[in-house]
Parts: C-alpha cells; structure tokens; sequence
C-alpha cells in the first residue's frame, strides 16, 4: 500500500484507487476493472463525490424491491469485492440475500480470490463458486452467463452492481427485475435497470441497509415501489452534472 | 492482444484498452495509467469522442506557440508512448522540437521501456533518460522533478499531455509556458495550463502537425497567438459536456 498524505488534495481517491491497484496484484481485480475504476471516478467528480436525492430515491426503492423479492441475490465482482466487502458482506448477513460471484473476466484463480476475500470477512451466503451449480444463460454472451442454479439462474431480482450492459440487456431477457449501481446516467446498464442508483458503490451499501431496516412491512414496500420512477432519477441526475458544469462556466 | 469484433458497439474503445493494459505488461504503462486511462474514456465519451472547435482553436495556438519557442520540449509518459507514439514521434523529428520522458511513477524499468518504444519508432530528438543530464525543479514533489538540463529544465514552452496538476504547477511557478491535452476541463492542469487542448490526445498529433506546418511565418504565429483566449476555450468545452447531457434529457 502506496503512503498517502493526509493533507493532499485527492487523498481519499488516491487510497481507493491504490486499493484497486493492490486487488490487481491479489488477483482480485481483473487489469480491465482498473480502467472501469477510472471511468467511475470521472462520473463521481462530476456529482461531487456524494450521494444526492436522486441516488437516495433509488436506494429505497431498491431497498423496496429486494424486500420484496422472492428470490433475490447480490451478485459480486472484483471491483466491489475490493471497494466495499465489509458493508456489503454485513447486508447479504442482516438481510439472508446471497452473494453471488458472477465475473466477465472469469478464471479460476479470480473466482478463488474473491472467495477468500467473501471468507475474511464472514460472508454467510456464497454463490456462484460451486462448478456443481453451474448454469448458463444463454442470452449472455460474455462469461457471465455461467451462474448458479440457486442463484442468479433462479432469482426474480438481481443486484448487479458496476455492471456491463450487456449481461443487464439478458437478464431483463429472462424477465429478472435488474437493480444497478452505475456512476453514468447515460450508460446502456442505467437505461435498461429497473433501478439505477446513481452514485459511488462505496457509499451505497450503508444506506441500503439503513433503508431496509426502516421498510414498515410489505405494505410499504409496495407503496415505495409504485411511486418510484427510474426515468425521473436518471433525468435528475443529468440534470445535476449538467447543472455543476454550469456553475463553473 | 485480446480480439475484439468489428461490429462491438464500443470496438475501438476497447481496442485502446487493450494496449493500455498491454502497455502495463510491457512496463510501458503504470498501474495507476491504466485507472488516468479510465477517466479518460469517460470525459471522451462526454464530448462524443470527437474533436471539436474549441480543440481546433487550441491547436492552432499550441502550433503557434511551439513555433515562436526559443526552447520547445514534448514531454512523454506511458500513456501516450502507448497511445501515439507513431503520430508523436513523427511530429518531434519533423519540426526538431525534442521529447523527453518524464514519469512520475518513475523507474529504470519504465525509462528503458519507454525509450525501447521511442527508438522503435525512429525517434531523433529523445530525452530524458541519460542521468549525466539530470537536474531538478524544486516545485515539483513527485518524481516529475528530475528533468533532462537540455530539456525541460531550460525550456520556455513544454508540452505535457495527461498530465497530474502538481507539475503543472510547478513548471507554471518556474516561468514555463505550459500547453497541454486533458479531456477534463475543470482539472487543476487544464485551469492552470496556457493552452488546453481538450480533446483525445490520439487525435491531437495529425492536427497538431499539420496546423504546425500551415503557419506563415512569425507574424502569422503570433497574430494566432493573440488572438486566443483559454478561458474562453475551456468554457466552450464545458458547455459542449452540458448540452451533450441536456440533449438527453
């Protein structure tokens, strides 16, 4: 780990993007999941680097749908497996919704390390790893269409997190209701999810269980879900980084 | 080299993310290049992956600038030696203006690599990698500081693309003129720089060199140089990210 000083600038993005860096080295993270980093980044800068309203309404709407999911799961990436283990692993614990690993950039040696890291920090519910469970979906072309049975295969909803448009596109295909995290309102992951939580992975988790816990039975939850609209959130959060371009003109 | 289908949506983009993270095997390329790549992709994205007036403009002086220089060096780092180091080398031996490698995660590793890459190229004018000639710019924290006498430590214009915004500063402080490409108009480089190419740096050399070679001696290069304002430059790029998100809305 790189010594950053406290006092520079860009020190909590430089932390993150070292740890990202370090996840490379342990195999975590695949080569490609440095450049997305970057990408992220760069969307994140021009939000402000913090959780706005828009990102807010989408965390308890997605806090709504997974309440109320029959078969829910978390699928997992090098990325979040490095960003925000702790928060996540302590969601799939409170809340019983599995993890599932589910890699573009698949390997053995990937799938294991990221199991390890599931493992460090005591994740109850562990999928995706077990070659015994493994199905296909064939409308993804990628990697990702290898899951779990008792997964992602099977689930009614899918938290897919710093996703690809393309495995998004084929599990609204197999008419899985779709919850993403995804810094670019404009990409082709926000304009296909039923939910798109505009906003840094990092800051995500936390809330989303903070809202679930506050969910007031199913009764709620499905009164939260029938005002939620994904087209307002997205056209909220154009209009936030549009509006701090503005303000620097 | 990862083979990408001609028809991907995103074909060349991941083309050029394939060398960057082929760059990083070779050494060419840091680690952290490979998240600044990132960042990249995303503004790039923003402005449509295309160049547009307020680069044009911007070319034009920097042409102008380099041409009216006593003392011009082209600075090098891993990203653009994998990006255009065709176009880039090109430039410097047609108008003589020397490069120089200058890294800030610097290592004997990286310079030799660099300078393999230069030489492959045919590269003339190549600095920066003999330490007979190292000196250092008190200004500059990062291993930035260490220049070549003959090169960016005597310079009147440097030219620093994907550049961090501390040896901007210090070069600026050091009474420099700094020209530079960064696709982020609101970076601490491109608010600090004297000329702000913003714009993809794999599209800038062609341009570069052929507005280079279209001035008509000194009046005419400084008559373009008056006549150019970079905050206004820098405006019309945020106000193309702005309308680019609007016309989404």
């Amino acid at each position: 780990m790189v010594d950053i000083p406290n006092d520079h600038p860009r020190a909590e993005s430089l932390r993150v993007r070292h740890a990202i860096i370090d996840g490379m080295h342990s195999k975590i993270v695949a080569e490609a999941g440095l450049i997305a980093h970057g990408r992220g980044e760069a969307y994140d800068y021009l939000i402000g680097e913090k959780t706005h309203d828009f990102a807010i309404d989408a965390i308890d709407a997605a806090a709504a749908m997974l309440y109320l999911a029959k078969h829910p799961v978390l699928s997992v990436n090098g990325n979040t497996a490095v960003l925000c283990p702790e928060d996540m692993i302590k969601f799939s614990n409170k809340t019983r919704i599995p993890l599932e690993i589910n890699l573009f950039y698949r390997s053995d040696e990937r799938m294991n390390a990221i199991t390890e890291v599931m493992k460090k920090y005591n994740a109850n519910l562990i999928l995706g790893n077990n070659s015994e469970y493994y199905e296909e979906i064939d409308e993804i072309s990628s990697l990702r269409r290898v899951v779990d049975k008792r997964g992602i295969y099977s689930a009614d909803v899918v938290f897919v997190p710093l996703e690809d448009g393309d495995r998004t596109i084929g599990l609204k295909k197999n008419n899985k209701k779709v919850i993403t995290v995804d810094l670019n309102p404009l990409s082709r992951t926000s304009q296909q999810a039923d939910i798109t939580i505009v906003d840094n992975i990092i800051r995500v988790f936390p809330l989303l269980l903070k809202s679930f816990d506050s969910i007031d039975g199913r009764s709620d939850a499905e009164a939260i879900l029938s005002r939620y609209d994904n087209n307002k959130i997205l056209k909220s959060a154009m209009e936030k980084i549009t509006s701090y371009f503005k303000d620097k003109l």
